[in-house]
């Protein structure tokens, strides 16, 4: 390239100046470097554009144009405007970063009736007349502003004349009548005539490119994509080959493996008599490339050569663009080909096998993320298919949690609960879903709603439970009084069978069925993620509530239990009447066992000393109180029944996971979760009330109603919960914390090695640790005594809170281990309640580039990432032994893993689907790749 | 002091020794060596209280104690235990801090039979019998554990037979059948007998003393006060000396000042004929020390010139025991005497002018935080007397928020709205408060509620406010249908009037004057704020909303307004009709605005280029939709009349703090406050649907409901307020920055020096201020442009998300100043509800000692104080002009201004009442010391 020149001969350029050159560009630099059959052509840079919207025009820059198009004509044997043998050039935009169908190009340009008879002469007078008109069609369109409409009409018109389907089947003289018909348009349309001079056609289709870099779409476009405007395109200048030149002609589309198995085969597709246009847009139907092999076998073997040496040279999968030219071969772009994360696997695995790439590469080669695709349930192809065809796509919403189910629909949470205790899978159907709707959440398959973003409460609560969510369907109307629901015309009613589709959005009627993924298999996946592990320093570990999910986590590969919510266990039906009771006698009963303690204390301190008379009566006047309580004896009762429910809830989880840690979590949610909905409670009673019933429905109702006002809050996320309850009603935790020692003394018995760790909920300072951990290591002491078994178990906390991490260095030394909650820290460092944020505001943020991503899905580093930092830090220099984890939604994000990594954390814990996900981002981040999901 | 000994001569110590020899003890040696009349005696340090507890009691201390009463005998020429010329002692607890009545202490020790009789024949029998009846009561009490009642008993009796009023009447006949009486009760109480010998009383007294330092109620006070457990207390032994030895004879109490005015006069009480408890018993009336004058002329000068001494010694005001013995003056203990805010700040003043102390000095001696007692209106005394009296003091509640107001009594908002737009002071009274309830106390005079802690929301906001506020008053049963609150027999009916005292927590039925106080005369507390003013770094400005509010500062000094919250303005009754407007308009305003916004920059950014004729009709269609909805208008509109009045609100203000800047932030609460509450619409509506209305009532409910529900959220603490609403609905901040400019360029008109500052709220992140800012300016530069006039007007960012403190060094350049919002940092910081937390949990925190104090009261230095110092720091370092302050409740809180002394803030912002303890304790912290309030 020379110097001060604002253009570059292929053989000048090569694939890494795509700054200047636009990516096209750049390949086809390489292409013809390394000899492959590209038609010869030249480039005017990107710095030739800037100029342009500078300056104008760069001066001298159509000297060199004309200077280079000559050395075409010599090239090629042709003469641009020559009606002899006419030189026709292409002339396409093309960019650093790809911008599909943004910009504008234009093809066959040079022609005018002079040359079209020139043309028809050196080869037929239909393939001279469909370059014409194809030509006209296309710079009145993007230089003279026509509108595309009347062209496509007059095309039309003349097929229906002719009798045929396509264009292709028009013979020579309903061509002609289109190219007169075309000239008689733009005469109408244009302002100016069309200009028949092919220099004065190639000057004004320069201009036309540069100035489509900043048409509207395309500005609007590289806002979106955060593409700087001043990049600006390229211009791409070549001799046209044609693939319209006859049935011994034809253009097609490559890749070097299958894009959507990776299966090492050539894929593609091709038609003859046919420019590339056509190939793509669908008014014949191409040819799958393996005809080829009949039609063209020349070729076919040539074009398996140029793919695999594509191949080798980019070591990577190759979508390649050609065009035959009477039984010759052109190539006419190469890039990297887009694939499907099943082919992404496939294709880095065999070509490790291959020896092409390494195998750190090939950890590279595969989005992290995308591996959800792969491993959660999905709907069987086919069935969705037939669905389709079917007329059974209902709806279309926001695809906020991957996955797919099918059950039947239920609209409340009291339904869900009833038909899911039958062992009938469910999907829960809101117009909206708030705190109230966790226990039907907890017990559908999946979940739909009418309204919400993907942040919404619905979302978050189903992601975080590995199920699929689709929300913000606007198409539902909810009719409460007959229990329907209208999707434009149809009609749902309560058990009818629907399917969701988690990565889509849409929403079938009826069941289809749904295929859960095996990855413990020797697969391809399988053997990606056994090299990963022998990468990464980050450990990966489950959210897991239930012994299913600690199955699905173990086969997945999980290294442990990271977070175990004891919450959700509370939600059974049968259970839940006791965790109830134990709320509505919480207070008082707390209050009684409180004074016999202090009273026991009191004692205690006493010693012998003078007062101790008067102490033991204290201490006898606060038992005899207790035991004359009613609501003692209920909270009481209620409390053992839930113990034995939690022993053998942590008794299976333990068995599954042996011999790793499982830690988990005590009581953190808010109680009135456990509670039916406040304003559901405030509505009944005042109907009830109104109707003047005396009956004991509506006495049970106020005193539900009584205790859904008492346990109500503002903020409840900045509420009693977490281990706020865990002080202020101790017996809560004394009972999870002996569940939990019992069943590990249980299983140590039958010599079963139960690795419980007992993690501590939303602590703020050090004194709650002070004041919870001595008297929980005490109860699992006495079990060891009861029991006569030994096991260790550890005791750590949840860093959540703003205030924990700033206090971290305080924390560290009372125990083993650190766990970020980073959804909680994350609302309490910005201030933003996950559950309104998104739809109230944070939606607005994204849309408008406030936020760079949403902070409950990436970990924001400039914040909470240095909370994360300094807690990390001082945590470990205070306890050098400190386990470091983090469990929140993030744990399965790959930009936050790698970020998890940098902080020096031990592991990340996620939904037990996305733990392929974390072992390969862990990797990456392992290779020092900053590898961000798009 | 010997060495290795555990015992001290009076003579021997000093008064800088209290850790040994305890605060009552130390002062007596003190006053020894200044040579006043002090009964011999020594003490017995607090080591071998230490030694008692750990080993039992110190070998060799029993020798030594034996030894220095041979001493005691030697110096007062009487024999411990002789019948002819007995030895009396006093054995006395005393630690180093004063725990009033926690420990024991036993008085006239040494009689028995035999000595009583000796002392009797060198006295008077009446004496020495009622030296030993006070004795065995005493020391059967404290030593053998004998109940107290069945003393008093024989007492009472023998009072009504010999018809007197008083012990002191009793004569020698009686005395005789009480010590009697006293004798037999004894031997049935005891399990013991009586110890005649006076040196095994004087062991065993010891040894009581010493183990009354872990009695119960001493152990309870110790940890209520944080006084360590090991501390132990001295006990002093001393020769007694008699008050009680006839009409020559007494004791007393003296202060070198009126301790409840501070003026400097002698003040104090004495009782002829009796010893000192007699003189605090309240059995008999004490004369005041006046009338000494007359009773023991010699007595009273010599008492003077001992005050004066101890004064002068002291340095500070004492409180000074003394006996009179046969009309011989000895002094039994001396103490810094307590005294009320009025009287510290006038003696402090006093003692300047006097030369005793340092103007610094006094700074220090004046507990910046009881200032509160004279800075706010309070019930007149004496009416509020003569109310207890008449008996219409109605209850009492927990003393929230300090002040006091009268008015009547509204139990709703509505009601309150009504009443006081009519200018009618009101009390809100309610069952408790939430945010729906804003309106009310915004309009109510003072707030009493039936449930709720000092940190309730009412309390919070109320406190806010400067108004004062009677929370948890449990006496209050509301009825609600008869409208009527029943409190205990008492009706309280809408509109009754009622007072407030939010210093003792007492409501008043009718009402009493109320007093405000007024400090900018000359006064003592003028000067010694003037005094505080020429020590202190820190600047002082007033959280101020309204102009009343401003005059207020500025009477009370503040030097600017750091905090106007202008959401207040909008509760008006006139102007509530129109922020509704707002509100439910704002979404679909607002998106057509945006939509005008959009196609009118990307008709700009396109400048000549092809794109814009699609883009000029592009702009042409949103300006009509605009211009065609309803909703659109009824928005502008209500803007256009709300910032009619917040510029003459501002305009108003502005001139108040004219040459002062006044910080104004912009709408920062959440937007349901502005709507009635959410429930009670649901209430309604289905109420009225229930009666199958269909009202124009009810489309109005439904219209409201539906506009409270799309503004509600789960957590509205974390929700969308602030600079979220600022940019999700930019002309709301535009209409108030435009009030702003408008209203500081309208005075600068007139010549007057408006400085108005803006202050942007909730702020997360750069982003935020990035798109504000430049918004918010132009429209500052388009009013000064209209109007001609130059202002300067300084933006700047709330500090209230942890994330604005973690991102201060991005933040800073964008902005003049920062203003901590330690509120809100604090509920964020903690994950804290302040409306929730205190009744939910933070009380037991705080009376189980898990916290040191109520973060939302005392600035939390390790977590909260973490963040402010590091935005301080980071912020002052990319911004070297940054001005900081603070403007949440913490502003008026001592030591949380000592902390942004030290943490190096420029200024704290508190409640106008507030700003003298602001200027002083800013005064204490640069004096370098760290006074905190108890």
């Amino acid at each position: 390239m020379g110097e001060m020149s604002f253009v570059c001969r292929f053989r000048e350029g090569s694939a890494g100046e795509r700054d200047l050159l636009g990516g096209k560009g750049a390949n086809l630099c390489e292409m013809t470097r390394l000899g492959l059959p590209v038609p010869p052509g030249f480039i005017i840079t990107s710095a030739a554009c800037r100029e342009y919207w500078q300056q104008g025009e760069p001066p001298g820059l159509w000297e060199e144009v004309k200077a280079l198009v000559h050395e075409l004509e010599q090239a090629t044997g042709r003469k641009f405007g020559d009606p002899e043998a006419p030189l026709l050039l292409s002339v396409r935009s093309g960019a650093k970063f790809s911008m599909p169908g943004m910009m504008d190009t234009i093809l066959n340009l040079g022609l005018n009736s002079d040359t079209t008879q020139g043309l028809a002469r050196r080869t037929e007078e239909r393939f001279a007349l469909d370059c014409r008109r194809r030509f006209i069609q296309l710079f009145a369109r993007v230089v003279l502003k026509v509108p595309a409409q009347p062209f496509e009409d007059v095309l039309s018109r003349m097929r229906q004349r002719a009798r045929v389907e396509t264009d292709a089947e028009l013979g020579p003289r309903d061509l002609r009548q289109v190219v007169q018909q075309f000239e008689a348009i733009v005469g109408e349309y244009s302002p100016e005539p069309f200009p028949s001079d092919p220099w004065r056609q190639l000057r004004l289709a320069i201009e036309a490119v540069f100035k489509s870099w900043n048409n509207p779409r395309a500005i609007a476009y590289r806002e979106h994509h955060k593409i700087p405007h001043d990049l600006c395109t390229a211009v791409t200048v070549q001799a046209m080959v044609f693939g319209n030149m006859g049935w011994d002609s034809g253009s097609g589309v490559l890749f070097t493996r299958d894009p959507a198995t990776g299966e090492r085969v050539l894929y593609g597709e091709y038609l003859p008599n046919a420019q590339g246009e056509d190939v793509v847009s669908g008014e014949r139907t191409p040819k799958s490339i393996v005809e080829m092999d009949q039609d063209f076998p020349e070729i076919s073997r040539q074009l398996a050569g140029v793919a695999q040496r594509l191949e080798q040279h980019y070591r990577d999968v190759q979508d390649i663009e050609f065009t035959i030219e009477q039984r010759r071969l052109y190539v006419l772009q190469t890039r990297t080909a887009k694939r499907t994360a099943l082919a992404a696997v496939r294709t880095a695995v065999e070509m490790v096998d291959e020896g092409l790439i390494h195998r750190k590469e090939a950890l590279l080669r595969v989005p992290a993320g995308e591996l959800a695709q792969l491993l959660l349930p999905h709907l069987n192809d086919a069935a969705k298919l037939r669905a389709v065809r079917e007329g059974r796509l209902l709806a279309r919403g926001l695809n906020a949690s991957p996955g797919a189910a099918t059950g039947k629909a239920v609209f409340d949470t009291a339904a869900a609960v009833a038909m899911a205790s039958k062992g009938e899978p469910v999907v829960l159907v809101r117009p909206e879903t708030s705190a109230d709707d966790i226990q039907g959440i907890v017990w559908a398959v999946g979940v739909l709603t009418a309204r919400g973003g993907v942040t919404s409460h619905a979302a978050v609560v189903t992601r975080g439970l590995g199920k699929p969510a689709i929300v913000g369907c606007a198409a539902l109307h909810f009719n409460h009084d007959s229990h329907q629901i209208s999707v434009d015309g149809h009609i749902l009613r309560e058990g009818d069978e629907i399917s969701l589709d988690g990565f889509s959005g849409e929403v079938f009627m009826g069941r289809i069925e749904t295929i859960v993924p095996d990855i413990s298999s020797e697969t391809h996946l399988s053997r990606l993620l056994l090299w990963a592990d022998g990468e990464r320093r980050l450990g990966v570990r489950a959210n897991a509530d239930t012994p299913d999910d600690a199955r699905h986590a173990e086969k997945f590969g999980g290294e442990g239990i990271g977070l175990c919510r004891t919450e959700h266990m509370f939600f059974a039906p049968e259970r839940l009447p006791f965790i109830r009771r134990v709320l509505m006698n919480a207070r008082i009963a707390s209050e009684l066992e409180q004074q016999v303690e202090d009273a026991r204390r009191a004692l205690e301190n006493a010693g012998d000393g003078p007062a101790r008379p008067g102490l033991e009566e204290r201490l006898a006047v606060a038992r005899h109180k207790l035991d004359e309580s009613r609501e003692w004896h209920s909270y009481r009762h209620a409390l053992d029944r839930l113990q034995q429910y939690q022993r053998s809830d942590f008794e299976e989880i333990l068995q599954v996971m042996q011999g790793r840690p499982v830690v988990i979590r005590l009581l953190d949610a808010p109680l009135h979760e456990f509670l039916p909905s406040y304003e559901s409670l405030l509505k009944e009673v005042t109907l009830l009330e109104a109707q003047n019933a005396h009956s004991p429905e509506l006495a049970e109702k106020k005193r539900l109603l009584k205790a859904a006002r008492s346990l109500r809050e503002q903020n409840p996320m900045l509420g009693h919960r977490g281990c706020r309850v865990g002080l202020t009603y101790p017996e809560v935790y004394d009972m999870q914390v002996r569940a939990i020692a019992e069943a590990g003394c249980q299983l140590r018995q039958r010599s079963i090695d139960a690795r419980p760790e007992v993690m501590i909920p939303l602590v703020a300072d050090v004194s709650e640790l002070k004041a919870l951990k001595p008297r929980l290591q005490g109860i699992v002491e006495e079990v060891k005594r009861q029991t006569g078994q030994n096991i260790e178990v550890h005791f750590g906390t949840m860093i959540e809170l703003p205030r924990a991490a700033l206090a971290a260095g305080e924390l560290a030394p009372e125990v083993a281990f650190f766990s970020f909650g980073s959804n909680d820290l994350t609302q309490m460092t910005f201030g933003f309640s996950r559950d309104d944020a998104e739809e109230k505001f944070l939606g607005f943020y994204l849309q408008h580039g406030l936020l760079p991503a949403n902070p409950f899905k990436t970990l924001d580093e400039k914040g909470v990432g240095r909370l994360v930092r300094m807690a990390v830090e001082e945590g470990r220099q205070a306890n050098r032994d400190l386990e470091i984890g983090l469990c929140g939604e993030h744990g399965g994000d790959p930009a936050s893993i790698v970020f998890c990594h940098r902080a020096g954390l031990d592991y990340v814990s996620c939904s037990p689907s996305y733990i392929p996900i974390a072992r390969l981002a862990a990797a990456q981040a392992a290779l020092g790749e900053s590898v961000r999901d798009v």
